[in-house]
């Protein structure tokens, strides 16, 4: 096994964890020979030997030294260029970026396949919480039955500190950007995207089925009201933001993600801050639950080494369970228990709900509790981003299922 | 890749917890062709074909058509007798027997390298919870300073009844007993000898190191008394047995087994019933918390079954960290802060304490806090043993390192 020689796509957070874990990591026989970058001449959080800089992709990607490419960029279409190129020269590649992927990931795995190459991305979802490697290595039978988790730590922080710390919504997110826990445009962890993306990735290895963005109900938690929060507190129940995958027979999984009301008996109840939490549920092992940190520099950086390490020994994802005989197949026909917030929308009128069990009208705020199928979420999501509209998951039909 | 073909070894809890998993695992492409048992006319709580059943094990080490032994048996001399016999013809085998693994783990490291065969066990440390996998696979770089953990599942259950449900010591150990968390003679279990062989693997996994049984600190739960129960539960923390592996510095870690105050800030805080938690510490990724079932019928099968599947994809515990250029050695010359109550033995003066920090005399009972260094708790061990003593780490010196 000869060393690795890495080209490192990418000097930000990430990029500069990853120089100062291998700077810590004297056995892992890896070296960065280049690091492209789109400045140069930026200052940077840790030193590097400014010759190995550049600001052209084929530096590395003709260099015929560099065995591994690690990509740590932000921009998803140039992800995508570099991630595809590289594989179609076999150069095997490590990468986080979470959005490229989980657009992409069928086309990835054919790349990797056609030309005998590897892609890994361990760091893709939840961090530092090795979820997809045990999904793929160690839940490597069909035994599983739900993958659900805390899988956005920004979104997280903020719902924590208005739980835990009485802040207000806006207080806490304000926060949340400050400390840079959220980006300034907080859309993408908010709205559910990030864990979305991840939940995506997270499917294929835990059930063989890739799902596309668009088929799936996403929903964030920039409506929440100080009304809902209250609601929850009463009922002594925590809203948190739940991505989730769930085999509801031997034929069928579903997956969404949205707010849930979530209590103190679950796992996840207690999956603060910006911490992610993860459940595995499974037919004979009952549930595992792994919890770390699922972002920042230094954990996300831990990650795409332990995938540097593994590929020296040659790793790679065999995406078993993708050819299994009996791959459940994904349905959006299923019932979920809701509870929706609203003031002008005529909620109850507009929604196709299948039966309404709680219904509350006062001069400022109304809500019903009601079951509604998730496909017909989908449908009528244009009603549910109104401004005057939240909607909160209640595990009830999953409630023999639920953690 | 050929199908699997197993001869397995043990028909109890956990081999029938297996027959009954692989009936669920329908893409395990792996089938029980003989089972070797003391006695083949036993009643069995699952149904197998009685000729495939046998009470001579040559039956299984002979049959050429058999690619795999699992061997899930309960007599650690028999377990070894039988797993190197296996091993010395090439004949990879998947194993649970921990007391048999930790006491030989060096021959039988020797004896996968030399007749190029696999030898996993995943099962053997905390039955559900992939520890030794991760350690090995995803923790393979030399970030990692600690793992701590509930790993033995009757004395967590009956420190669980006394801290949460006010029951007594006796009657908890009773209910464990009653309910089949803790065998008729519960010794290997509440004296620690349990967590510690699971220790001992997961030390080579974790830090490339092979300590033996003897060399290791090792004090369980069978001396506790109501006063030390009382005394925890006014400082609101939980007593717990707790199994760690601590790095000190750069060259050097230690281990022990022992009752710990635990606070409520600390995950395994949190760890009740007969669940196990493993805290994993590294540089880079901070904690992460591993938390399911550890021991059981079905649990310690679906760890077996992940081990099986992995052997079909040709996979081996590589032990690359006993490689590593500068792997940290053994020592006990640590101090530790302790709690030791006494009524007759005169441990202020019997005991080498570095310093006393707080001592208390009473009628019935007295106790003292101090610092003495691990090597000499090993030293007095007859004297911890004493009827009337009992010892409780407090953790303070590994403050900043502590979970």
């Amino acid at each position: 096994m000869a060393n690795i020689k890495m080209g490192l796509f990418g000097l930000g957070t990430v990029g500069e964890g990853i120089v100062k874990a291998l700077s810590k990591a004297k056995n892992a026989n890896a070296e960065i020979k280049r690091i492209c970058v789109l400045d140069v001449n930026k200052s940077r959080g840790v030193e590097v030997d400014k010759n190995i800089l550049t600001d052209n992709r084929n530096d590395i990607l003709n260099d015929k030294e560099i065995n591994l490419i690690v990509e740590v960029i932000n921009d998803a279409e140039a992800s995508y260029e570099i991630v595809t190129e590289a594989l179609k020269r076999g150069i095997p590649v490590v990468s986080g970026s979470k959005t490229m992927i989980a657009r992409h990931l069928p086309e990835l795995i054919e790349l990797q396949k056609k030309h005998d190459t590897a892609l890994l991305y361990d760091a893709s979802s939840c961090g530092s919480i090795p979820v997809i490697r045990n999904l793929e290595e160690y839940y490597d039978n069909d035994l599983l039955l739900e993958v659900k988790g805390i899988l956005n730590g920004s979104s997280n922080y903020i719902l924590s500190r208005v739980f835990d710390h009485g802040q207000s919504y806006e207080d806490a997110l304000q926060t949340a950007v400050d400390l840079g826990f959220a980006e300034s445009d907080p859309s993408f962890d908010i709205d559910g995207y990030d864990a979305l993306y991840k939940l995506i990735i997270i499917t294929v290895h835990a059930l063989g089925s890739y799902v596309a963005p668009e088929d799936i109900f996403t929903y964030g938690i920039s409506h929440i009201s100080d009304f809902d929060i209250r609601f929850a507190q009463e009922k002594r129940v925590k809203i948190k933001l739940v991505a989730q995958v769930v085999k509801i027979n031997q034929e069928q999984f579903t997956m969404f993600v949205m707010p849930e009301f979530v209590n103190k008996s679950k796992y996840i109840y207690s999956v603060d801050d910006e911490y992610n939490g993860v459940v595995i549920r499974g037919e004979c092992y009952d549930r595992q639950f792994m919890f770390g940190k699922g972002a920042g520099s230094l954990p996300t950086a831990s990650s795409i080494l332990s995938d540097v390490v593994s590929r020296h020994h040659g790793y790679r994802y065999e995406y078993k369970k993708m050819g299994y005989s009996d791959c459940p197949s994904y349905t959006t026909d299923v019932l979920l228990k809701v509870y929706v917030r609203y003031t002008d929308t005529d909620i109850p009128r507009v929604l196709p709900f299948e039966n309404i069990t709680e219904s509350y009208q006062s001069e400022n705020v109304n809500y019903v509790v009601g079951e509604i199928s998730l496909s017909n979420l989908i449908k009528e999501r244009e009603i549910l981003m109104k401004p005057d509209v939240f909607v909160i998951n209640i595990p009830r039909f999953f409630a023999e299922l639920d953690n």
